[in-house]
């Protein structure tokens, strides 16, 4: 018997040999960030390395919206709540005359967000709040199986970064755990993080809002609240990554000033860290606009304004689209 | 490559036969408890039964107090508390004239208590907050070290139920998540769970206080603030399941009150779906209590009145301590 495990475990090592010596990241060109990215992993997994750390504290956490998948022209949340809103506008009436629903009906978005941050947060709550947790489950899941991207005609599952994905999957196999930490709603998300990322649903944080447990017709449910929980940006990320993890992450992953306290928290302790920012400047593959997440008129400069000076002063990496990825989606020739 | 494939398989088959041939719950007595839970770990992980649930479904939910570890005279996060008053005192001379902080500085827990819930969160909030979640970890992992039980002499992270370890090994060598889920405070639980239980500290959902995110000497921490942020018992229970887990659990195992809806909660979708109660009614090698949380005088008749009707109402399965359990705990003969 123990003969037979040492041919197993050493039948095992040859294989695992054999799937290293593929290129784990071939839609990144070779380059500093791909060389950090690889330098970081064999530095913190090579057993006897100073720098080694143990599996269980392998926590790496990811930003979505500009980081994970495209953003632009508007987050694709925004996309499923004006949809919602004209599936639910029969229901109702009242819409027709007050905004900012009257507006987008008549897809007239300009006016529509001049309510500003109030207007965006009422539709939220008109559209994503009242039901139970599992028929929102069930409605994302609907909508995400068809909604198209405006510009590419592309799923929005489609509209990954595939570098991005092999990122995830070079990570999860030399023994991290891969969590998002976004702005974005937490359910919302979980609806199709395992299909397209491999990220499960305990692995996903957001923004939130409340629940309320109740019995209906003799079955436990959670009732959608209109009321927010909590608003993952910004300082909120490391508040709900120590609440969901409790432990801090040794690697971070960004795109806009959102993520900067995430990068901060990440890279806060002693022990090898990474942190790496991903910058839009790709406007035929993609768009071009800095990590500033969500505005569309906002161009390289925020990014230049902001977020570069912090990423020279803490060493981290800066990948830029146009130049470190040779592909940016998996549907490119 | 495919024939040595084959052979690695097949041995890996044999030796998982080996592993399931001894008894993994070896403290349990033979009886209609043990046969539930092993018919319904057996059901849900027979590939092809009606009842199959993949991998990543299956996930199990505990309660700690009374459930996993002792929660006798009083809840350990109690003793911690007052050990901090202790050692916190010298810092606090305004104390001695303060309740409840007089009489527990005398070692009258009558008058301390007399004050009631405030009193209670006002020492919690003394002794709790304030420092950096590093810090206030590393002072409970002290703490936790040399802490004993005032009956038994015991460590306090000996007190731990043996039988309950056995099935939280059994359900993870099955595919299970197990992740705990109590009233207690979500960061002191964390400190020592992975040592004691094997639960990492992502899959310990408890009550917590909020935190703020601060550059402290140019180091980035989450201050703990002394407000409460979340009360994770009752019908918040599956709040936090939801908020943490994003999936219904279909196991739950609990012992008081306080677990009810997250019970009720596990059993509300279709699918095989699995309840368990632990009834404390073994003074001579634990204590008896029935399931009411943390009130040294409520006897078993709480149990009787509350729960037992609910379990037998809907087929929840009741652990007798004194009949189902060959041993409690571990340093037994």
């Amino acid at each position: 018997m123990k003969n037979s495990l040492i041919k197993i475990l050493f039948a095992l090592l040859v294989l695992t040999s054999v799937a290293y010596a593929a290129d784990p990241l071939p839609s990144w060109n070779e380059g500093a960030a791909k060389k950090s990215i690889v330098a970081f992993v064999e530095k913190v997994t090579k057993p006897g390395s100073p720098h080694f750390v143990p599996v269980s504290e392998r926590i790496a956490v990811f930003d979505n919206d500009g980081t994970l998948w495209c953003e632009q022209p508007v987050p694709v949340q925004l996309y499923f709540a004006l949809d919602r809103v004209k599936a639910l506008a029969p229901q109702h009436p009242e819409w027709k005359n007050k905004e900012p629903f009257a507006s987008l009906l008549k897809g007239d978005m300009k006016t529509a967000a001049a309510g500003g941050e109030h207007a965006i947060l009422e539709m939220f709550m008109a559209t994503h709040t009242g039901m139970a947790t599992d028929e929102f489950e069930k409605i994302v899941k609907d909508w995400i199986a068809t909604a198209k991207h405006p510009k590419t005609g592309k799923l929005y599952t489609e509209m990954v970064y595939q570098p991005m994905l092999e990122l995830l999957a070079y990570l999860r196999t030399n023994g991290f755990k891969t969590f998002i930490v976004s702005g974005g709603g937490i359910e919302f998300m979980r609806a199709w993080a395992e299909k397209v990322y491999g990220i499960l649903p305990e692995q996903v944080i957001g923004s939130s809002i409340k629940t309320r447990f109740e019995m209906r017709d003799g079955k436990s449910v959670l009732v959608r609240m209109p009321e927010l929980n909590f608003n993952d940006d910004k300082s909120g990320k490391p508040v709900a990554i120590n609440q969901h993890i409790g432990r801090r992450p040794i690697a971070a992953f960004g795109n806009s000033n959102g993520d900067k306290e995430m990068l901060e928290y990440a890279q806060g302790d002693s022990g090898a860290r990474f942190e790496l920012l991903v910058l839009h400047d790709d406007a035929a593959r993609e768009y071009a606009y800095g990590p500033a997440r969500g505005l569309p008129d906002v161009k390289l400069g925020a990014f230049k304004r902001d977020l570069d000076e912090e990423a020279k002063h803490n060493g981290w990496t800066v990948v830029s689209m146009k130049n470190d990825w040779k592909r940016v989606f998996a549907f490119e020739k």
